[in-house]
């Protein structure tokens, strides 16, 4: 099975990426995570992108805060598809990760989500609708889950409609 | 085969949207292209988007300036993979398209690509990455065209070169 | 009598559009509160438009954080007004969402208030100012709060003397 | 008739402002075009927006650019809407004017549109959909612009498929 | 003798603008403190402003957070100085109110200083500044003051030199 | 009598400085223009403050672009006023020479104006303004000017109007 | 021995600042510290950059906030390289203090780093390298300090993995 | 002789650059030029690196636009200084390179220049400074340099004084 390499540049980046993790994880995608940074361990990532495709992942999925170089290091050492999750963890609150992930230039994309924990909860998704092009049940999986989230604003509503009544 | 549909806001983004389907081609992946509006088209967008579903397509692309909302738009009416192109022929340049286009919230997400003319073309190349995970074939011209991109920077320093003992 | 649909993308908007209704409470205008999705129930969003309309709403006010696409998804099915107001929860503090509701293309208005709180609230005045074009003890109800405003603004100058005279 | 008054701070603003008065006059709103100055000729902009209101104005549409405090200066002065268009003529192409423009503290709303053209032909629609709160007659020619709007959509794709082919 | 009014558009802002009025005091300048609102009490500002000029007024310092017109609409109103502090209170901590105090048109100047504390003392300071141009004794008072400020940077260094040896 | 320098970093700036020094012809307030460095020609320039001060100058006007320390650095020499004119010639069209001219530390005061043009004449305006606060015929020249600044707005009105009817 | 001054415009950035001194100290680089303020003691910060040369000094880092001249005055005096750490501690949390210190015209360089404590560290390591080109033994230290740092992202791994598995 | 190696990491970066290489040349410091990419060409931008320094290279410039990654990768492989000019090719004009290029996290640190041309030359500048630490002939051509700069100064300032007689 096709599976996800969940990438970040240093453990502070953790508890933001759990938000991925625990999306793949809901919907039933294999991952795997690694600590490891373009500018400290530039060969052992380069290393663990081959490695990785080798044993079958497809997608890519790295945060990094600052000047984040992380995605654009791994979408240069592979062909499949890289998401890249910007990390706010900085005085400039991610403007500075979001322009550093997504202004790749022509011929190496990296598909960018939000910043900070939207966009690691989207990453997980994106993955997701990404293996389900080749995976019909996990694509079912991914429609059933946006019904639920159509249906968490339901109970949202209902919530605010018994606030005013209060 | 999977298709991609190429959608804009207006025919005013086709010049850059014109990258990616140079791509596409270039890539020999199958695409159509519409020029559909969030705003003032938004029924004919949803209808576009799930006949193109049953029709085969298995990626979205989306290119939209200003308040750019089709990429969002699009995802909202599908769970196959969107990706937004930023168009910057406002007078912010596509700071409003990108953050517009990028900063969606938690389960529906959008692979957003650069604001612009590098945008487009790696919508086009993302695009056939991700329909690559499910066609080896694909993959491999998509991995021939990025060594091809690094023959094209040789070519780059051979000029530089050749300009220096000019 | 015309009254104010307040929508908002998440319950975790409602805090703040309280102080849209309250204002709207405080003139005397009806309104009624929807949590609804531009991205996560957008058939449930047209469908309430349409309803509210045929139930005597002339103005929607919309809040939504991040890629705010409520307001734009909303004009997009009525010609009625249709106020904006960027909530300000996300890393940018409300820049994406200011620019992603009042950077609309042309032929689509939403009227774009302040950022957060005092937004909020103005969505509120601006909703009765116009439905006050049609109903003149409205519009007295609105020119009696103003003036109610700049006595409050006496009140604050008497403070401060008093607090340098301490 | 309730009419619109098209106000703004330099003779400069004057080919932006031209988009909100063609689209009043295509949807046959009345309207008056001054110049007039919040710095300059603030007594005048004050008598102006007075006289306006007892001849029957209802809708204020203000454009301005730089530390754009037009639209502010007329709210001040009348309770019922004001429209601002923020001009991007200086060096910051309309983030000062449009920050300018729309964060107003609470109490005084400024409905704030897009900056530049975009921005003056939708303050044309928005006071329109406002009067049309009142006039049932101009709603319907709102709502019927919109439809052909609608049309134009259809025109542009049918133009790039043209080009597809070619 | 020559004093300085310190306006403020709310009350909210006097914490900050303290910072003037302390400067000020130090420097045994006069002045007068008003909260009054371009927006909420145009007139009453207006009236002000003139009475202020003949009893005296030379200088007037105007703070105001979010779209800040207060220093504009004093400028409005005078030719005598006038200095703009922009308050950092909002979403934007003051991006938007230095835009909409410093981007002044051609004609009607607001010395605008630092967003903030900073700028509050500063503004105290420039004050003094001007009216020492006519006032031999109050320049050496600021001379003097400026002295002082070099002798603490000298006190700061001495203490983060025992942090060194500690 | 009391006049004004007018500096700036590099002969690239004056064009847009003659607005400064054009004002003050036309005010008849006397001025020396220097080319003179913070960064290549710091003694120089705080020898020319020095001299300029002994001769009579009393106030300092400071024009620069990108990293913009000229006012500053003539800030620190001096105690009269220092008026600094952000120019807009680099790849950010002034907002970095906006934020390295008025975000000065407590203590040491720049007046600071509009970014470019505007900006450059509203610095000759101000400066007349400080002068005037010790000399009442130049204060009443500057009261003149911005009557005729209000008659210049009727004019542009009666344009504007004549366009309308052509 | 070249040596390296660590200058500081505030005794607030000190603990900003710490983080590069604690750099040079574990490299073995001998340094100095100053408060010196580019604007309250100009001629102190000239004499000291002289000063230090004379006794040794190759290298001058130099920590400023808001428009923070600091690097640039220093890099004015000397034409030995200076490091400029921009810091966050005002409203703009280091946007003014980054422009103001990395845009310096042609011909005065200053080498930016990052804004805040990343930026402080990468100073001392920067300077380090810097001296390192002349002193193997060294470069030496830094190449080993960059061997603990890839190995420091390995424990975070392992941390990671840890929490993974809990 | 310690040398400069140029890297840029495409073609369109050189006419920027070629104001690098034009200071180096005059300050009589070898260099080499390499256009190299970060993403297109990972490993062939390393080898460089590593070849570049066995045979003396002691300081790297690296040029890039947009997700300017080409510093950092580059400092990824060496201890030896890394410069980085931040290009302004794209539609944010530098601000995504400035950010990408400067805000390294620590222990990867880039010495980052301003945007653009001035940067281009800075870089020259920096690096020669840089080298001549360990150089003293080379020092005290940076500092003629220096001297020369000074002089041009009083040139412009010359041209300044005709055109004013003019």
């Amino acid at each position: 099975m096709a599976w996800v390499a969940v990438l970040m540049g240093s453990e502070s980046d953790w508890p933001v990426m759990r938000g991925c993790t625990d999306v793949l994880g809901d919907l039933e995608v294999g991952f795997e995570v690694r600590v490891t940074s373009a500018h400290r361990t530039p060969e052992a990532t380069a290393e663990y992108v081959h490695s990785a495709e080798e044993r079958g992942c497809r997608v890519f999925v790295c945060g990094a805060g600052l000047a984040a170089h992380l995605a654009g290091a791994v979408a240069a050492q592979t062909t499949h598809p890289v998401i890249g999750v910007p990390i706010d963890g900085g005085p400039f609150t991610g403007q500075d990760s979001l322009l550093s992930t997504v202004m790749m230039p022509g011929g190496v994309p990296v598909a960018t989500v939000a910043v900070g924990k939207a966009g690691a909860k989207n990453a997980g998704y994106l993955a997701a609708q990404i293996l389900g092009v080749a995976d019909s049940a996990l694509a079912e999986r991914v429609a059933a889950e946006r019904k639920a989230g159509a249906e968490r604003v339901a109970t949202q509503n209902a919530s605010v409609q018994a606030s005013l009544e209060a």
